[in-house]
């Protein structure tokens, strides 16, 4: 759970603006992929330092520099201070706790995405930082680490699939959001299958490790409502922003994806009432159970209990010489008979008792 | 529950505005039927193909175009190429996981909402998508297969009932919605019938099926709730547009299927704090009925160990020949008998108690 | 509950403003009474037929018409028609199940209550749907059966207390509105009554009955607050309109009426939040009875379990004459005194332990 | 709890704007106390019947006429009547059960509040109503019955305490509500120290009397916030108003008790908040009691049922003379020895377990 | 608790704007430090005296009187008095129970902040009042004793890095208000370690002290709500203002901490959310837990109390020797070794009967 909140006080008592790392350092080296391309040819390249991806901002093509890994802040620092980023917003790049959020500047636009993948088998729910600065020809974007959810975004740029309007970068910018958003609904696809089998399980036969499993999925959604909750006003933002960064062809998909993204936060929305209904089945099937344990321990102790009393009398010693008072039952022919009879009468009109209760 | 969430993941990675059915195929094959309708008369048409379809475009007659299933979005993107829909509106009408919502464009109005239907026999809710997009004389309609509402505007379209006000499409589309937020309140009839049916069962008889039957009743509530919730904003849209594709006579019509929406949506939350409520006596039955099995248990072995206890020992074989201490009941005259005595004593005094305790 | 939504399912796939009766039949024949009135006079008429009712629309004098029972819609498109109004409000007039509402008009406002009375005798919770429709001279009003709470109305109009105010019809729609209103705190005192005594039992001495109770005290919030809660928006729209038809001498009133309905909605809500207090303590003391229950036992099983043991023990038949070592016990003059003394200090032992338990 | 919604039923069906008065009669007969002051000198009187007050309306200086009892709506028509104060404030202040409110009228604010009591030693939340109407130069008060939280306000009056500012009656009257909203935390530091104690009581050790105290400090609370709830809007109604009763001085002045009264409205929020929080320690301690009890049951019966069936064993009739497999062990030498140690044996084993599952 | 809400009542009764002390005195006499810096050189002296700190006020230079001490009135009272500060809010500073607020006066900016520290080793979580006001060339920060979060700040002050920004007093205050707001990440990340490791304790082994832990929890995040909630409104001022006290190259900087702040905000609401989860988690082990005890009675007696009765059975005395009826197995040779077979299947049956239920 600490992951819910980054290790913030590493930062603590710096200078504001000032570009910490916050967060987990997941791969070893910042990773730069660039891919620059105009209307009739795209150069990809993996440039070898930093150094290698500036040149390319005085181009006229348009270049994507991607970075991966966020720990090495005079990367982000030196960027920043070429392509002439606010030191609040190279502040926030570092900081893998950031809120979703789009801040809106004179020559470029900063947006901050929750990447979020499941594991494999029931694993877990992995977020991933996203931030991404845009201007007029260039777009810079910085992952934690590498493996992203962008490579049909780059095969369309390769395959020239309606290049025309990738030649804008806020068109590029709103591919990634739309493709981050979409992975959103794969997501959600896990968690709904969890939740369906859980809820498969936990009507048939509960257990005990089915408490764990609802209190995980809660979590999930809980990470899962943290990175999608602000989607509104970022979505918001994007859409109404007067801008012309944001060409007016770019806003109905912006639109677009800001309906996608509310229609995720609903989702998260009704998966938290259906993980609140699983917990109240798994209270109510815990009940039963002990419901049922009761059953069983009344209807043997309540037909067993007054027959050991029966049988405890006949073995009580009081003296049948002394007189006929004391225990005739002893001596009749058929009494031991009469003794299983009784029994037989006794447990019968309990049972009957319990049938009509309708516990057995 | 999967239904909840369509297979999003079909798209994903595609390009935005790429026409991909999202849903189960539930025809084999695209039916289209054609409704075309001036003032004075009107034709009902089959058609075999698409391409049939397309001829209406250029007549001046009304045209209601409805097309069930959605699997072939060649279909799809065919006619929209031809009445020229926006991509990213082709997109959202062969998703069947679609937000209901309303769209206005400059020269067609694109609506999607959800149809309810609940199976016979205390089935499930269905939920299948509708679109629509109209303009100034085309209404072309979505279904995922065959059978609707619409059975009752066809008749008033054909025995011509007030034909006049037929003679703009956003009446029809209008008409088209009424008839799906009416059917909203069959759904809500039966589902009452059925909060009602178990409120009763809860309260008199409570079993384990039960808590199936309430989880049952909030998916579905679950599932109402998401296709009528958004519709508040639909139905407000559609009022307060400024589009002149919605005539000023057809507004106040637009209002009263958007109240009738808010209803709805009243209702569907009113059902929901009632399905809250029966899981509370539920609870409290199986509470209750827990409490039974306790007393019962509770009253026969705090009669019946004591009295074995006693039965005990009168068995106990302390010498009584050894000394006048040991034992001295076992050789009295009337020892048995007042050992029933004591036996009634006691079982009449508990009974006495738990009388008092209102346990019986 | 079926009562919560109306069988809407009988206008369905109607056209559109297609009056239709949705509800109950109260009463066998509509009734009509008029209230025709001058500063100086009055005439009050219990109408035959409609017919007679139409011909006061000309005269300068107010006419109240007031209309019970709904089932002949004939009666009301035949008003409707004479008077103008709108088919869609006509529908609504018919339809029991209509949320309340204000509708202003150019030359009529229509106004849809619902008037709630408490059955006597801890009885149900009914209501019955009021609208008027009022123009410059004339208000017509609509109930589904005889019997309102407008007596008092009637009796200031005979008597003519302040007659100049009720000169316009704003004015006598809003005394109708205020009656309504008030009759609410009526029904809201006779609710909090059956709170204050269930409460009051539920302390005391809970049983199974209270739950059935607390849920129906549930289910009237329910209704008061479907009743109620649009009040908000009605006397808002009310007070804020610009129609000439409410005069500003009346506004202050309707604002009256406005904090009035809202007080209402206050205490509704408070209402609901005892009833959630109510089930609290229920459940509360059910599981304070459990623990009641298994004390009992506990303690009698405890005291009497080890003592039926001990008492096992000496009944047992190891041979006494092989071995002193076997049950030398028994062969002691003051054996059976000890074994009682025994007993004695073994259940005086776990009484000081219950006690200093608390448990008795 | 009837208190919470007053005898409205004594006011229905009476002609809007009548004064009747809803509520408790507190006192015999009304009192009438005028303070009449300038920035030189201060009369304070008790006036003997309505009449001598009504003379300070003309008068230059500032006259605080304070009157203790509502019940006599006659005196409050004739005050109303001279000082001209519309007729449906009349029925506001003598309807003990109105929601705080502010009406902002030409010449005269009207401010409706509740003045709230603590009785000792744990007693009940009093709920009085307190109302005022201020013009120009004269204020008139309404409480309902002798004795409120003004002392202090009069003493410095009397001591002539910034006289100055005391020269408009808005201060005056802000000094009022002040001091109203400061007695606020008076009473939420009383409820404070209650649920703190009734905190550590449950924590260590709860009693079913506990539920009682929960319930009663529950209903507190809602009773606080009715009274506190609709400050908001009285506070926020104050400070934005334009009327030029309100000079621009006080107006920081009714800033900050607005935002007192924000502070108020908060802390009973949270106090709801720990309230609800009791009340899970509550029931959870009822578990744990109730686990407590089954545990000793079941360690009790989990040794000594098993015992006990072994001592019956021995205790059987089988006849050892017939053959060498019935019951050899009757017959050893250290038989009753080695069934002591079997028995010690039994329970050491339990009690491990026992011990392993931290049930001892 | 009683924390939670300040002793109001010692400023009960008195003239508002009287600037009274509420709270606990925490140090003995009030410290003063003075920061006085020009772009070129820097200050650093702790006054003696307030005296001292007054000169201060005519010098072109940025002066930060810092005063460790609320209750001594006096010398908050002079302050004001020198700098010219509202009566009203030299009260709020002397309030420690005052609600977080920024006041935007003409010529000073009064901010109102909590500062939030845990104690170390799961100790409880401490809220201290901070405030201050600031102008031109002034700033007066007031604490409730020495020790507060700012060091880094005085640091980068006193080691000149990036001074410039230094030499305006918004911008020191967007420090100040910063370094508390970093803080509170500090204390989220102690309350998350906290949590979650509660959290593993709970699933793997719940005790009755946890209860107690997760109250805890719960008081310390409504501390932390009450703090941290009106921050929204804070920083939203702060930006929003259109003061020139607040240049617009600081705002920002504004908006930045009043970003933290919301997701401060956000991250509080989450831990809820996780305390709420860990209470149901507690409360379904204790339900798990007493299910385990049960079904260690349940199986324990149910197997041996049938096994009793039967040894019982055997230990009766019907007289064998009147008739060949009375107990034949007594006499059979191998009588008592098909007694123990008798056992073992009943006991092996009802084992089996125990897995398939899957009790064992």
């Amino acid at each position: 759970m600490v992951k819910l909140i980054k290790k913030h006080s590493q930062a603590k008592g710096l200078q504001p603006g000032s570009v910490v790392f916050i967060g987990q350092k997941k791969i070893d080296k910042p990773r730069f992929r660039v891919i620059d391309y105009t209307a009739v040819e795209l150069r990809e390249t993996e440039a070898e330092s930093l150094q290698e991806c500036l040149s390319y901002k005085d181009t006229p093509t348009i270049s994507w520099i991607n970075i991966d890994g966020l720990h090495d802040v005079e990367v982000i620092k030196k960027i920043g201070a070429h392509y002439g980023i606010h030191p609040l917003i190279l502040e926030d790049i570092a900081n893998t706790g950031q809120r979703p959020k789009v801040e809106i500047g004179d020559d470029s636009v900063f947006l901050s995405l929750k990447m979020l993948y499941v594991e494999a088998d029931g694993g877990n729910l992995i977020s991933e930082q996203f931030s991404c600065v845009f201007g007029r020809n260039f777009i810079i974007s910085f992952q934690e680490r590498v493996g992203d959810v962008f490579d049909p975004v780059r095969e369309r740029l390769r395959r020239s699939v309606p290049r025309i309007r990738f030649m804008t970068t806020d068109y590029l910018a709103y591919t990634l959001f739309d493709a981050i958003v979409d992975h959103y609904f794969v997501v959600l696809e896990e968690l709904a299958v969890r939740i369906e089998s859980l809820e498969d399980v936990l009507i048939e036969n509960p257990s005990t490790n089915d408490l764990a499993a609802i209190h995980d999925l809660k979590r999930q959604l809980i990470i899962m409502r943290k990175a999608t909750w602000p989607l509104r006003e970022v979505g918001g933002g994007l859409e109404k922003t007067d801008t012309d960064l944001i060409e007016s062809t770019t806003r109905p998909y912006m639109r677009d994806v800001y309906e996608h993204a509310i229609q995720v936060i609903d989702t998260v929305e009704t998966f938290r009432d259906m993980v609140t209904g699983l917990l109240d089945i798994y209270l109510t099937s815990v009940s039963n159970r002990m419901n049922e344990v009761m059953k069983v321990l009344t209807i043997i102790a309540t037909i067993f209990i007054p027959l050991g009393f029966l049988a405890g009398v006949y073995g009580m010693n009081f003296d049948t010489g002394i007189s006929p008072y004391n225990m005739p039952e002893l001596g009749l022919r058929y009494g031991y008979i009469l003794f299983w009879v009784l029994v037989v009468l006794i447990s019968g009109g309990l049972l009957v008792f319990f049938r009509k209760k309708k516990w057995i």
